[in-house]
C-alpha cells in the first residue's frame, strides 16, 4: 500500500487529442488506482496568460515603471496577486509532488509553460526568501516548495541519441538544467531524473503502450526513486562568492559538477 | 570604415524605461554611428503573441487537430502563416546579424520571446530543411539563415561569480545553450559569445556606463570577432547516430564537448 498524497499535473499542449495530453491522462489513471489525489492544470484549455505585463499587478496605480521583480514582491507581500497567479500557487502548497508533462519545443519549456513559470514562481514565494543566519538568500534546496517532488515528462521530435552524453542536441539533463535546477530545485523541490519519450511526432501504437509502461515504473518511483543528487547552495560545497570549493568535483565540467 | 549591415533587434522587456530598452537604445545609436541599418522589434510593443495555438494556422479548417510540426510546415511551405510571423521571417532574412536583448528570468528566456522563437522560427523555414546528400536534416551550422550572426544580450539580477564555470548558478553559457546552440546554430547561424550585464536590479549610474562601454566593444565585433566554434553536424565530428566520434573531445563532458 502506498500512502495517499496530493499531485499536481500541469500540462501543457494546445491539443486535448496530442500525446502530451494522453500521457497526462495514463498518469491520472494510474496516480489515481494507486490512491493518490489528482489536480491538474491543463494550461492551454485554462487560457492560461503567459506573459509577465502590468495586468499582473493590479495594486499598482497606473502608470507605475513596471520592475517586474519589485512588483512581484509587492504583490505576494500584499496578497495583491492575481487570482489565476494565487490559485497555482495554492495548488503547488497543497501537493506533495508536482509533474510536468510538455513538448520540448526549441529545446525548452512551450511558452505558456515558461510563463506559468514566470508569472506563479513569484518573488516572494519561490524566490527572494531568507536564510537564517545564512549569507545569501534560501535557494538550491531549501525553500518554500522544500520537501516535495518534481517530475519533468517531455515529449520530443527527436532520436534518444541525439540528446545523450555525446548527442548532437547535447544531454537531455544538461538541457532541461535551466528548470530542474534553476527553477525546481531552487525552490527546494526535490528532481527526479526527467522522463522522455523521443520520437514523439511519428509514435506508433506499440511503442506508445510502451511509453505507458515505462512511465508507471517511474509514476509508482515518484516519492521513491533516487532523485537528482543536486548540491544545496548552503550546505558547504560551495564557497563565500557561491563557486564549488577546489576540492568538490574537482575533475568534472560543467552542469555535472553541481550534481553529488 | 565598417561595411554597412543589416541588423535586427529583437527586444524583450515590459517596460520601456527598463534597463534591457536602455541597452536597446545604446545598441541603435552605436550600430547607427557605425553606418548599419537597425530594425527592430520590440515585443512587448508590438503586443507580440506568445503562444502556438489553432489561430497561428487559419488556413486549416477549424476542429483539425492540431500537430503543432505539422501545421507549422504546412502554412510555411503553403505561405499561409499569420502576418506577424511572417513579418519577422522577412526581418529576419533581411538581416545580416540578429541581436536578442532580453532579461534572464528564471535562467531563461522570458515567456514572449521564448513564443517569438516557437511561433517565427516555422517547421520549412528553421527546421525540417533536407541537405543534399547527408541523411540528416540540415541544421547545426547549416540552414536557412546561414552566413547570419546573432548576439544576446542579457541581463541578469545575480552576480557574475554566480553563473561562472563553477558557479552555483550553472555557467552562462550552458544555461544559454538551448537558445545559442539549439535555436541559433540549429539554424545555421553564428553565434558570438553572450554579453551579459548582471546585478540589473540594482545597477548604479556608474556601473551602466561600464555596461555601455563593454557592450559598445562588443558592438564593434560584430562581425569580427570570434563566434561560439559549435561543431557542424554533417560536418565529421558526429558519428552515423549523431554522437560526437570517439576521438573528437575524448576527456571532454558535458555541452562543452560540442564547442570545438
Amino acid at each position: 500500500m502506498t500512502q495517499p498524497r496530493n499531485i499536481l499535473i500541469v500540462t501543457c499542449h494546445p491539443e486535448p487529442q496530442s500525446l502530451n495530453h494522453a500521457l497526462t491522462g495514463h498518469a491520472r489513471s494510474t496516480l489515481a488506482t494507486m490512491g493518490h489525489q489528482v489536480v491538474e492544470s491543463d494550461l492551454y484549455a485554462m487560457g492560461w496568460k503567459a506573459v509577465v505585463d502590468g495586468l499582473d499587478f493590479p495594486a499598482d496605480p497606473q502608470g507605475t515603471r513596471l520592475q517586474p521583480g519589485v512588483a512581484s514582491r509587492r504583490a505576494t507581500d500584499g496578497g495583491t496577486l492575481t487570482a489565476d497567479v494565487a490559485a497555482e500557487q495554492a495548488k503547488l502548497l497543497a501537493a506533495d509532488a508536482v509533474i510536468l508533462q510538455f513538448p520540448l519545443w526549441w529545446f525548452g519549456l512551450p511558452a505558456m509553460l515558461k510563463g506559468w513559470f514566470d508569472r506563479v514562481f513569484s518573488n516572494g514565494f519561490a524566490y527572494g526568501l531568507t536564510a537564517p543566519g545564512a549569507r545569501y538568500s534560501a535557494r538550491y534546496g531549501e525553500g518554500r516548495l522544500a520537501g516535495k517532488r518534481a517530475l519533468l515528462s517531455v515529449t520530443t521530435g527527436g532520436l534518444a541519441p541525439h540528446f545523450s552524453a555525446r548527442g548532437v542536441n547535447g544531454m537531455l539533463e544538461d538541457l532541461l538544467f535551466p528548470v530542474t535546477h534553476g527553477t525546481l530545485y531552487y525552490t527546494g523541490m526535490d528532481v527526479l531524473p526527467s522522463f522522455a519519450v523521443h520520437g514523439a511526432n511519428r509514435l506508433p501504437d506499440d511503442q506508445f503502450a510502451a511509453a505507458c509502461e515505462a512511465y508507471t515504473r517511474r509514476l509508482q518511483g515518484l516519492f521513491s526513486d533516487p532523485v537528482i543528487p543536486y548540491r544545496p547552495q548552503n550546505g558547504g560545497d560551495y564557497d563565500d562568492t557561491l563557486q564549488l570549493r577546489p576540492d568538490i568535483a574537482p575533475g568534472t565540467q560543467g552542469l555535472a559538477a553541481h550534481r553529488d
